[in-house]
C-alpha cells in the first residue's frame, strides 16, 4: 500500500489555476482536493464537507488553539484553515491530495516541515495578459483589478519557492504538464511502498 | 534560452527499455540520445556518429587517458563510454539528453558530481515476467538468461539511487509515465532560463 502525495497549488487570482485543476482532476483517477475549514458562508451551491468545511469563527479559534490545522489564513476578513487530519487520513488510504492554497498558506506548511508536498506554482503568460482575464471577467471593479495585479506581483516573487512551475499559456498544454507532474511525482523511487524495497517487491 | 535537461535511463536486460524510449522519443520533441563510444564492431544497420561512435581500443584508451568521458565501463570485452563534449553541446543548444546507460555507469556518473541529471530506473513487473521475456525472444541460450537473471537481480539493488522508477507492466502506461517524467522535469522550477527569474520574464 503507497502513502498518498500531498500537491501543493498556488496560483494569482486568475492564473486559471481553478480551471486547470478541474480538466486535471477529471481525468486523473485516485486525486482528490482537500477540503479546508472557513468561517465565511457558503455561497450559493456550495455544500457543507464536499466544498468546505463551514465553521464559525470561535469553533475555528479552538480548532487554531489544539494545533489542529497545517495552515491557515485570514483573507478578506474571512480564516481558511487546512486541518491536518482530514489530510492525513487521505494519504493514508493512498490517495493523492490537491491543496489549493495561497503562496501565504504555502510557506506555512512549507516552514512548519510537517508534511511533505510537491509544490506547484501556475503562473500566467504575463502580466498584460493577467490583466486581460481579470478585465474579461467583467465581475471585477477598477479597483478590485488594480488589487489583484498588486496581489499577482507579490505572490509572483513566491514562485522561486516552488517546485514546480507550470506557465498557463495555453490551457491544454498547461493541463497536459500539470497531469505530467502529478504522475511523476508518483513515479518517484521514494514514493515507493514504504517499508518494501523495490528490488523485493520484483524478486519475490 | 533554458539549457537542456540530461535523463540517465537505465534498465536490467529484458526490461523492455529500447522499445519503451522508441515510444517516448518518438513522441517528444526536442529529446535526443547521447551517443556513445565503443569499442565493439558495428552491427549491420548501424551507423557511426549516429547510433555509435565506433572506435578502437587505442583511441579510446588516449580518450580515458585525457579524461574525455563521463564514465565510460567494459561491457562482455568491449568498452563503452559517454564523452563529455558531446552532451555538454547538446544540452547547451537547449536540447534534452537522454543517456542509456547501466547502473555501473549511471553511479560512476552520479559519483563524479560533474553533470546534474535526472536518473529514471525501467523496472520488469517481476523476475518471473522479465525470465519469461528473455526466453520469448528465443536468440539467448539457457546460459546466457542465467547469466541476465543474475545480472537483473544486481542490477535491481541499484534502484534506490534513482530518482524515478517506472515498473515496465504494460507498454502504453510506462510509456505515458516516462513521457510524463521528462515533461515534469521541464516544469521544474530551478530548470528556468538562466539569470532570468520567472517573475521578471512574467512582469515585463
Amino acid at each position: 500500500m503507497t502513502i498518498g502525495r500531498l500537491f501543493v497549488i498556488s496560483a494569482p487570482s486568475g492564473a486559471g489555476k481553478t480551471t486547470l485543476l478541474s480538466h486535471v482532476m477529471a481525468r486523473i483517477p485516485g486525486l482528490v482536493f482537500s477540503v479546508s475549514h472557513t468561517t465565511r458562508l457558503p455561497r450559493p451551491g456550495e455544500r457543507d464537507g464536499i466544498d468546505y468545511h463551514f465553521v464559525g469563527r470561535d469553533e475555528f479559534h479552538s480548532m487554531i488553539e489544539q494545533g489542529r490545522f497545517l495552515e491557515y489564513a485570514e483573507v478578506h476578513g474571512n480564516l481558511y484553515g487546512t486541518s491536518q487530519a482530514a489530510i492525513r487520513q487521505q494519504l493514508e488510504e493512498g490517495i493523492d491530495v490537491v491543496l489549493d492554497i495561497d503562496v501565504q498558506g504555502a510557506a506555512i506548511l512549507r516552514n512548519s516541515g510537517q508534511m511533505d508536498a510537491a509544490s506547484i506554482f501556475i503562473s500566467p503568460p504575463s502580466m498584460a495578459e493577467l490583466e486581460k482575464r481579470l478585465r474579461g471577467r467583467g465581475t471585477e471593479s477598477e479597483e478590485r483589478v488594480r488589487l489583484r495585479m498588486k496581489n499577482a506581483r507579490q505572490e509572483l516573487q513566491a514562485v522561486e519557492q516552488y517546485e514546480y512551475l507550470i506557465i498557463n499559456e495555453d490551457l491544454a498544454d498547461a493541463a497536459d504538464l500539470l497531469a505530467a507532474v502529478i504522475l511523476a511525482e508518483r513515479a518517484r523511487a521514494h514514493r515507493l511502498p514504504s517499508g518494501k524495497p523495490i528490488e523485493k517487491s520484483v524478486t519475490e
